[in-house]
């Protein structure tokens, strides 16, 4: 189990060398490594560039599917929302960590703006009308 | 502002087309739209290429930086946890829906597991600490 986080770890200090917040994230199926990556997101110059999400998007190529049951994945800080969420949308088994974090609780659903639009709703109910058939 | 909201449809219309689920959205930044986008999970094999990711990801790189600050976001369905992290992370200022979801609360820290790795914490510190110098 702690190779895995080893491993995250190297993948941290990638991000380190490259003036990123230093977090690496490793994606392990039966007891094979399947993905690593590390924080890029100044270097990408997009917030949805945390080592999580990279290493899903990896992992998701090799596997051919966006269903990532049976894997785990080993961060080395404890991963915010966005990628909670998006490690829960994978299905991914367990999510292990090493270094806590202050700053992980983001959203607040407070702000959201809803205008009516009829139509949206529509489309997407004659959508899932059309799956269940 | 329903303008915005149109135009998200349309991107929905086409996620549609492709059998996705149908939601689009669209990016403005002082009356210009920077970037459409609609739902591709399927087609990309990937959960986090949901239409609000996409988009931010085409607003970055068309302003060159991760900060969305200035720029308001229309989304024909109310965005998950993952979404509205990212959102927040990227600093946009107005989130616009138009339909509600009862599907977008996904977030539980309950089963995170803790493995201790030291290095990692000190690696965090180090970078912050060189930060403030």
């Amino acid at each position: 189990m702690d190779k895995y986080m080893d491993l995250a770890y190297k993948e941290a200090l990638k991000a380190f060398k490259k003036n990123e917040v230093p977090v690496g994230a490793v994606i392990v199926k039966n007891n094979k490594v399947i993905a690593k990556a590390y924080n890029l997101k100044e270097s990408k110059r997009n917030v949805t560039k945390h080592a999580e999400m990279i290493a899903i998007e990896k992992a998701s190529k090799k596997l051919k599917t966006w269903h990532l049951d049976g894997c785990d994945i080993y961060i080395t800080l404890e991963p915010c929302d966005m990628c909670l969420s998006a490690l829960t949308q994978a299905r991914i088994n367990n999510i292990y960590y090493s270094t806590k974090s202050n700053f992980n609780n983001n959203v607040s659903r407070e702000t959201l703006i809803k205008i009516e639009n009829n139509e949206s709703t529509e489309l997407l109910q004659k959508f899932f009308k059309n799956k269940r058939k």
